[in-house]
């Protein structure tokens, strides 16, 4: 049962009723002023502090790092007081209204200073379809049930969703018996993910215990991991993904905390009956799962409208939030408040759940037949990719927002 | 022909004579202060610039960062106005010598924010040294003499020389008929690379052309790229290593300018006469190697003098740092001032130039004598490295000082 918000907007459909309270960071001139997303509105939040109406003065920075170094405590305390600003029949209302403003109107921006990226690789639907691709004889390696798998990104070319970029170039080879080539990625792909920003870090050297791995997430946002699959099969042996993934990735703006999202816990992932057990410093108790419905649709500069090409839930993935924190912090690798960590690709069994075009079109043998007749392989110029996520519930919807993304033709 | 300086050690056998003029950052009760070293002697740049001395107020900042930004011309000019401020017979010499600080005494911090860290892998040798142990029927890859490959590592645990760190825990799996356990890293080694900091960037989607490569270079230092080898053979695969190598990594103080080597540039690396052209994107002309030694030597806590262990050649890279730097934006990636580049580990064709412990105890088959009568095949607990790197001719010697660290046990 939803809660009422005097914010009208906010108690109709919506991704951000109040109960969400996402938070952002949006330019007022040069500056960024962090917000909180309610309805169509969205609450200035360093407005609010000057006006004396929330107390926490990390709200006055240009991004959420030091809001989200404060922790899980400081960010309760502040979302309880956000809700009773905004709650139906609020006292303060007239002073809080000078504070709201068009959500539609925002120019978004990063919302922290991200200091290190991680993308993962938990959905084990995703690693055993693209696994069977690139080594058909030895799709799912020995070391995927016991370890999260996962790997250094690049945080310099994160962008913010709406952030068109250009296609990348880079050296490729189709054919086995010629030497490769450089130019534009003839396979351009996106990957639907979910990603988590940390919260509260750990010094270098100390570990994450699994218990407590959760508090040290800030909250959570959808992640496109744009990948040129082409560069991606030529030079990722034997390190790992490079420019393949680097040229761009994009974020949604709004980040939605775990508070948020705590009506929406179910049991993680069923593993297998002849699955092992995740190692102890991996082992958990409760439903650390989270029923995340995502979807993925295309628009190419021909269609009038989008069309969803994909709907899978993050509920599917075989690592959990937590076991992807602890396993990070395993070694004593310090994590940083800002830090991006993100799922991996989220696939889950039924083909129309499978979050990327390689495993969508089966490395382009299968391709989508968009509503005017064209095809798509992978991506072309022009497309723009769209994915939204949301949690519902008796009454209840907390939603991501939107990450797009539109290609530009390559640079000559 | 070494020019004299005012500085009394800068003219005795020293890494730092006149013509070197390294950039640091040294702490200076809680902030940071940009120096340069100079004999046994540090020149504090925020000082001479208060003072009047200088004209860069990005000497004023707590890191090297906006100093990097400026580009190649604005470091010229300062290195010009620096080697006029400290050559014999300088006419402000009094003014100038009220900023000189020990260099012994100095602590030194990390000299700039880094945004992201790419570690390379341009070393042939050590490709197929390292190939021919983990995959032995499969050395050297396809790709490896078209690709300069890399991947991103993790920015958070990078440390300065001198900080002792903690033996890693993480998953092994010794035995391929039993689960992997968790526990201490028990095949710690360390990498012997040489670091290039990017000082002018590029804007996300535009490549960089070989030809002006080196001018997004600032810099180049020493770094020990330490590596768990037994939870990097368990997790490398599919995506690269992760876990055994950011738990920390090890960057030498001072950043030596490409100005400062110009005197040593080298031809490149001699390709084999059957290896294949670099595609044109990363081919160039002339001598842009650098004959730069590197020499490792180890402590353990019996040995009352250090032993040298390895000692090799820069210019034994397959591929240069022009290279690099064009392969990493050549997908538009864009480079930020402050960034690290790595080379990966420097070995040579020799045994005695291999620069880590896997290459140089043939995977711990071969272990190293100690003068105690002790032996080595990979690091323990109280283990030092150290590591220098230098260049020297006609009785010019430009060098790049230490890069240190200390292995402390596993924590509980």
């Amino acid at each position: 049962m939803a809660l009422k918000s005097w914010v009208d907007s906010a108690n109709r459909h919506t991704d951000f009723p109040l109960e969400n309270l996402p938070y952002g960071v949006f330019r007022v001139g040069r500056r960024g002023h962090i917000g909180v997303a309610i309805g169509e509105r969205i609450l200035d939040l360093h407005g609010a502090f000057d006006d004396g109406l929330i107390a926490e003065e990390a709200c006055t920075r240009e991004t959420l790092n030091e809001l989200m170094s404060r922790g899980r405590e400081a960010a309760l305390a502040l979302r309880a007081r956000l809700m009773e600003l905004l709650a139906d029949g609020a006292a303060e209302r007239q002073k809080v209204a000078r504070h709201l403003i068009s959500r539609k109107e925002a120019e978004m921006l990063l919302p922290c200073a991200i200091g290190d990226y991680t993308d993962f690789y938990a959905s084990i639907q995703h690693a055993t379809n693209v696994g069977s691709m690139f080594r058909p004889d030895n799709p799912l390696l020995p070391n995927y049930k016991y370890v999260p798998i996962g790997y250094h990104g690049r945080a310099s070319s994160i962008v913010i969703s709406g952030t068109p970029f250009h296609r990348p170039l880079g050296q490729t080879r189709d054919d086995a018996t010629a030497p490769p080539i450089y130019g534009p990625s003839k396979r351009l792909d996106y990957e639907m993910e979910v990603g988590l920003f940390i919260g509260r870090g750990n010094d270098l050297g100390e570990t994450i215990p699994i218990d407590g791995a959760e508090s040290h997430i800030f909250g959570l946002c959808l992640v496109n991991d744009w990948s040129a699959r082409d560069i991606q099969t030529w030079e990722y042996q034997p390190l790992g993904p490079f420019l393949a993934k680097n040229f761009a990735t994009t974020v949604s703006p709004w980040v939605v905390t775990l508070d948020a999202l705590e009506p929406f816990r179910v049991a993680p992932y069923a593993r297998a009956e002849d699955d092992p057990a995740p190692l102890p410093y991996l082992s958990f108790d409760g439903d650390r799962g989270i029923n995340l419905m995502l979807e993925v649709s295309i628009k190419t500069p021909a269609m009038t409208e989008p069309m969803r090409v994909s709907r899978g839930n993050f509920r599917e993935m075989y690592w959990t939030i937590a076991q992807l924190v602890a396993h990070h912090g395993s070694n004593g690798c310090n994590l940083r408040a800002g830090d991006l960590l993100a799922s991996g690709t989220v696939s889950g069994a039924e083909k129309e759940s499978r979050g990327c075009l390689l495993e969508r079109t089966w490395r382009g043998t299968e391709p989508l037949e968009l509503p005017n007749g064209d095809r798509r392989t992978f991506l072309e110029d022009g497309d723009e990719v769209i994915m939204r996520g949301w949690c519902e519930k008796d009454g209840l919807r907390i939603g991501f927002g939107e990450c797009r993304g539109t290609v530009l033709p390559a640079r000559a």
